[in-house]
């Protein structure tokens, strides 16, 4: 079967009733036409309708209910979404990192309301059941840390959990392209390392993570935001048009998230992860993928990296389990494709191998099926969360407070009305002890002033309400720039 | 009572005695006048004369036999120590990484004569006792991990035995200083990247490590070589040249290895330590010390690092357990003194928070006196290994071949007689499965093409001590370039 022609069809059905939804067609708490009937009326096959639905689902715009069909959702239609923007043409000078420091340790003071930083609370965490391992795996493998030099990178138990999990999302990946790292943002690190000089472009979404901003300032590099939409993720037309052959300041690699990504939420369609695999493979531009939201998507299906569509070696894609198990584990990982010698050379010169125990941790968790049963709980929590966050900006933010609607992950990114600055609201946010990260730290060109990000890591708490409302009435009183 | 004047007093001693061994007017096995002859002839207290009889033991020169007094060794004076050399004035480009990453490579290799890498063998470390507390603190602390996260960097328990353990080098060091690390290489990197930029030129020991050369590579900085004694150490007087005011290429920072210097395996006096710290406080250039190899002197007493001689918050200490207790636990630090907030912020963006279970299992390692002990067993090792290195080299090598006789570390460093070319040494004894590194690696300017560096990690085996005569013979066969 054409699974192309296939992913078409259940999109244009999922657009057209999400264009009905928008204008108001379908009203909150309409009821959508069955299955049978759209399978019959549509001339499409019943799993391409499920399909479709199941995006609408996906997308926050309706929900299933048993026995009953599929409605269109009551609360995210009271808010807008945020309109897309238009970058500038050029490469960009990064110039983040001291802003980005502060909002980082204010996140960090004790008592903050933390809207920041995107780090789950370890109540929700499998953090005894990681830490019981630690006891287990030192016991009964003695001999671990005798592998711990520059001779032995990476714990062959580990490798193959890693692509066993792969086979999920259209791997498997290749035990020989993978190098264990400290973290998945070692793991950019290290692939920007392998395929870039100081001076190079770097393509970027935008808006787009700060900490991908910020390896691109520590390297010397430059960032060129390519446009998103705010609904479905990066363009690849725009991404098309900057990278052609003779452009100036050739993109030399593209650094993304395709799932659930940061801080926008859209997970890109399997026809445009296709679309930008193959863009980027006749480019000769290596992608760098960041798929730490992957495994925490809002859907049913576990969404594929562009890993999955990649012919020829040419994505890394990187990873940990620090927003799904603990960020104090410590190991990320990438798989680097043809890049790995590369990579594999520069994690030597950058800090040699990494704990051999943490690795065995990871491995054993990953084999036990306990991360599996832990993630269906965690994913519930998260979008409830972002759920119950996204109606409390609904109440106490402006009039004309956008939202987006995330397909995964624990991030909200609101575009406030009118010309005002968040970096204003965030000197007054806390004074008060509520941090979140100023739209300012998402774009090197400053182009999202007026937007900002909310972490929904924590469970819903009074003092969490306590937080937004407040931030809401700040927002309310800030004066257009 | 003026400590200068005195370690000048002890030092000119030791070096009379040096010359006299060295020109043969004392001859291996030979007896030295007695302490109270040499006390009441050189009109000098006993405990100076004492010092310099020490300073001679710990040169290697000669040694102490209980009841009968000093005398001069048999065996290292069968060769001469390598020259001093005098690197260009100018700072260098540094082009290593390339090279460096296939000697390590080789060194990772199955059944190589492993004399490449300063790795010790895991035989020697206390590997089951850490691993042991790993199960331990994993069960005795089950909240550990919920505070790994960057709110929480660095763990109390080792801040304190951190600074407990400085008081016995003039410390003590303070909490408030101190930034946790995955490694010593990781510290020294955030150090480069707190009081650098692209661009700037950075003091390096001549020869100097190459994992400081990769790190100035890596940050696109510039280093200018400083020449050093091989029985001494750094040249103070060539860095209060190379620092002065008005020099183009102005040095930014300087970085070295005080104690068992890597190659060298030179400590500086500490009237040298102490010209060292005043000298860059005076004229503004941080000092970043490695100090990897303080705890594995050679001598009776613990040297200490420079810091110990910094008033002002100059010197930034960086050190790790990797040589003393294992590589595998991914555990440094740096007291970054009066740089320690930017350190911080470096290490929040670099790789955010170190695992916490491995902070708690070095801290209660550290606290329990198993490290004292171990150590003392682990610096005799070092010792016999480097001595019965030395030896192996003497009888092997070609005549002329010179060797430092390190203080402490586990590196020995040879020079080759006449125009010959250690990296096509390299690649012939690769050929044969023995490792080394090429002295190329040690200078940007490519000073020290005839000279290589030898693990003595290893306890001394059938397979090492044929390596060394195989290599021994592959150099009698290098051509002149």
């Amino acid at each position: 079967m054409d699974t192309d022609a296939r992913s078409h069809r259940y999109e244009a059905l999922a657009d057209e009733f999400a264009g009905l939804i928008d204008r108001r067609v379908l009203g909150p708490g309409d009821r959508l036409p069955s299955v049978r009937r759209l399978s019959h009326e549509k001339r499409l096959s019943v799993s391409t309708v499920l399909q479709a639905l199941r995006t609408l689902e996906e997308r926050g715009l309706v929900e299933a209910r048993p026995q009953s069909g599929f409605f269109v959702r009551r609360r995210p239609l009271a808010r807008a979404v945020p309109e897309p923007r238009r970058p500038p043409a050029r490469a960009t000078k990064v110039d983040i990192s001291q802003r980005l420091v502060n909002v980082l340790q204010l996140n960090a003071r004790a008592g903050i309301v933390p809207l920041g930083a995107a780090l789950p609370d370890t109540a929700l965490l499998p953090v005894a059941a990681i830490q019981r391992l630690y006891a287990t795996v030192a016991r009964q493998q003695p001999n671990l840390l005798r592998s711990g030099s520059h001779t032995d990178m990476n714990e062959v138990a580990l490798l193959r959990q890693l692509v066993r999990r792969s086979m999920s999302w259209g791997g498997p990946l290749d035990t020989d392209e993978i190098v264990v790292t400290n973290s998945c943002t070692e793991a950019m690190f290290l692939c920007l390392r392998a395929v870039t000089r100081p001076g190079d472009t770097i393509a970027v979404e935008s808006p787009g993570y700060y900490l991908m901003l910020q390896l691109i300032e520590s390297l010397g590099l430059k960032a060129l935001e390519i446009p998103t939409d705010p609904r479905r993720g990066i363009s690849i037309d725009a991404l098309d048009l900057a990278t052609r052959d003779g452009r100036e300041g050739k993109v030399k690699a593209c650094l993304l998230v395709a799932n659930a990504s940061n801080p926008l939420g859209t997970t890109l369609s399997d026809a445009d992860k296709k679309r930008l695999a193959r863009l980027l493979e006749s480019r000769g531009v290596p992608l760098i993928e960041d798929d730490i939201y992957g495994d925490l998507h809002f859907g049913e299906r576990r969404p594929w990296p562009v890993k999955a569509f990649d012919r020829s070696g040419n994505v890394m894609l990187c990873a940990s389990f620090s927003k799904s198990i603990t960020p104090a584990l410590r190991v990320g990982f990438v798989a680097a494709g043809r890049h790995h010698a590369e990579v594999m050379r520069q994690k030597t010169l950058a800090s040699g191998a990494t704990n051999p125990i943490s690795q065995n941790v990871l491995a054993r968790y990953l084999e036990s099926g306990a991360y599996d049963r832990s993630l269906r709980t965690l994913r519930r929590a998260y979008r409830e969360q972002v759920e119950r966050m996204s109606d409390a900006v609904s109440r106490h933010f402006p009039e004309g407070t956008r939202i987006t609607r995330p397909q995964g992950g624990l991030v909200l990114w609101l575009e406030l009305p009118g010309q005002v600055d968040t970096n204003a609201l965030f000197e007054r946010a806390a004074e008060e002890n509520i941090a979140f990260v100023p739209g300012d730290l998402f774009s090197p060109s400053g182009l999202y002033r007026n937007c900002l990000r909310l972490n929904c890591g924590n469970p819903w708490t009074p003092a969490i309400e306590a937080g937004v409302r407040r931030l809401g009435e700040l927002a309310a009183e800030l004066p257009e720039a």
